[in-house]
């Protein structure tokens, strides 16, 4: 049988980093290429505890079909809390549970965009977004990350040059994989300039959370007054990613469409997890294992920093980031990038090549993308000590 | 804010059925336009011990990321089970979980059709499924439902007449929402068709463990030598829906490019559902409890059955059912069925308009379903009083 594939298909390649990743199956290979919270950062006993209770005092409600808007005591309490903590949240705004952020994320493209429309989003940017775009066959078009966020500057270009685009796509807190933090100067010229033509915002936060130094920064969503922002919140860093349970807080009218197209998709997303989800937030110290969450990170970077800083040839450059998970590493420029991550996973260390986050595969990028929070303290240690003597012997 | 969506949102327009539906939330409503397992159905005690097990035994594994394919521990006992007991599954055939059928159905439509490509589903069908793919502009198709199944006749006609068929999505059994069970010397002829027309068939089985009355009849893909049968499972009727765990068996490069749009919908399927499934399969007595599911269900709809033998105006017509959830009643043309479903509404008793499962919703039906599953015995009992009462008032 010859099986024919829609068109859909021909922009989801299997990626050239996939090569790198299959390593690290392989448990004698430390891997700095994941994204997945600490184990530690779990806090098993009372998921354990809430889920006995209510295994007791509602299992069939549990077990049940509900709405594909999500539980409503968990809509109520995220609506609250995004109000009273981000200023997240006006009068024409509704929020919906989705099945991780990433469907919320799938979800707007697919009620947004047509084909062939235009999708910015940041150069680099996360992977599993950009493929989301892809399978919808928008115009996806990069502008440069710089140490403080997007360049406005080719921002502006980017809008003018493509009239038809839908939707800005940016995660302004710890830019997945760059680290970096978005400036408030350019929150608001964001801002500015998508309303200016008419583009939607799709803000998504999963690391909001997770800052252990400098100071927050206002979400573009806090900024929304005239109803551009689709924001996207997620249970993954915070409590459990293997839940699947993110949120988007989006003007009525946008949320109502995507709850039709999450009804085909899923139907609603897994009620137990909601459940736990808001009774975490209502009857934990949700603040307290945030701040218990912080130290951990805080931890784990300072550690790989310090390590860094020993280790690597002071040719690979970076910015330590103030949140969040990964640390963006670039090469000198005449190094190739792909000949240093496979030495690497040779040597027994995974990293993940700058090339699985470009919008456009083909483009060029010395960078690579080191996480802190999978692997052990020991790990870490010996891992960025492998790593070091690969740049020494290289440059 | 002048909101502008994707074209795809052009076909999912708000169903003239919500008008209906939306009055069931009021709690003196009996409804039986639901689709909801029996809240008996489900197998509380055995959920309870075995969720706090795995919390107990293999917390980090629970709530941590997993991988787009699913547990491999459910996945091999999935595909162990369906070659076993029905004979699914060949070498070439592999196995994906999916956040219940719906997504499997959802997914295999994204990876095959791109837009305008014919889909070939049964008249009428499952409101899901249809949804799903209008999402993805298809040209849909409706064959009708004979009492032993889809028409051949008719099929073979749309075929012939529509060459850029890529899907045939059928419920063999105990159809959704006609109750109707296709015949195997059908399913063989079905088969054949689609073999020669080169066109995938999407058989979706989310009731055939509810067969009450009669025998088995073999599946589709039971039947599939040549890899074009794409066979959706699902935990939603025999465990629990609010859990959100289904499954695709089709041949690999099919399920490969799931994976690819699996991983940009939802990453993975929620975790500890995945793996309570398994544990419920693996360390629980399964065919005794869908035995006991199979009594709850003949208890449901023989009663249902009796009191529309004793209430309902003889001109109204209908097929029992040997299985599954529903069954589908027909009124003399003459009447016309959306203000009998209005009436029926008012008098504190919904049911589904046929409307609501046409491929195209302006096509002309009489039909009207009745779900047995999820009202009380004592709701069945006097809402098909209320019922009768009406239909010899109109008739």
């Amino acid at each position: 049988m010859d099986y024919q594939f829609s068109s859909r298909m021909d922009g989801l390649q299997a990626s050239a980093i996939r090569e790198i990743l299959k390593f690290t199956a392989d448990p004698s290979v430390i891997s700095f290429a994941a994204g997945n919270p600490a184990p530690e950062a779990f806090p098993v006993e009372a998921v354990r505890e809430i889920t006995a209770g209510i295994l007791q005092n509602n299992p069939v409600g549990a077990l049940q079909y509900s709405i594909s808007e999500g539980y409503t005591p968990l809509r109520d309490t995220l609506k609250a809390d995004l109000k009273t903590r981000l200023g997240i949240g006006r009068e024409f705004d509704d929020l919906i549970i989705t099945s991780g952020a990433q469907q919320a994320i799938e979800l707007c493209c697919k009620v947004l965009c047509s084909p062939g429309d235009t999708l910015i989003c940041e150069n680099p940017s996360f992977v599993g977004s950009l493929n989301a775009f892809k399978s919808y066959e928008v115009n996806l078009v990069g502008v440069d990350v710089e140490e403080d966020g997007i360049s406005i500057e080719k921002l502006a270009c980017a809008l003018e040059e493509h009239p038809n685009t839908k939707l800005l796509y940016v995660i302004p807190n710890f830019q997945n994989p760059s680290g970096v933090t978005m400036s408030l100067e350019k929150r608001r010229a964001v801002y500015e300039l998508c309303l200016k033509y008419g583009v939607l915002i799709l803000e998504d936060n999963p690391y909001g959370e997770l800052r252990f130094s400098g100071s927050n920064v206002p979400t573009l969503k806090s900024m929304d007054t005239e109803g551009i922002v689709l924001y996207c919140g997620s249970f993954s860093k915070v409590l459990s990613p293997g839940m699947r349970v993110g949120y988007l807080c989006a003007p009525q009218p946008v949320v109502q469409k995507v709850v039709v197209v999450k009804q085909v998709s899923d139907v609603h997303t897994n009620i137990l997890s909601q459940m736990i989800c808001h009774e975490f937030m209502t009857k934990q110290d949700f603040p307290a294992h945030l701040e218990g969450l912080r130290r951990i990170y805080k931890h784990k970077s300072g550690l790989m920093l310090e390590q860094m800083r020993r280790h690597l040839n002071p040719k690979i450059t970076y910015v330590e980031p103030e949140g969040g998970l990964f640390i963006w590493c670039r090469l000198p420029e005449k190094v190739n990038l792909m000949d240093f991550c496979k030495r690497a996973v040779m040597n027994k260390v995974a990293v993940v090549p700058g090339t699985a986050f470009l919008p456009r595969e083909d483009q060029p990028t010395s960078c690579f993308r080191l996480n802190y929070s999978t692997p052990t303290d020991e790990q870490i240690v010996q891992g960025i000590e492998i790593l070091g003597e690969l740049t020494h012997e290289i440059l």
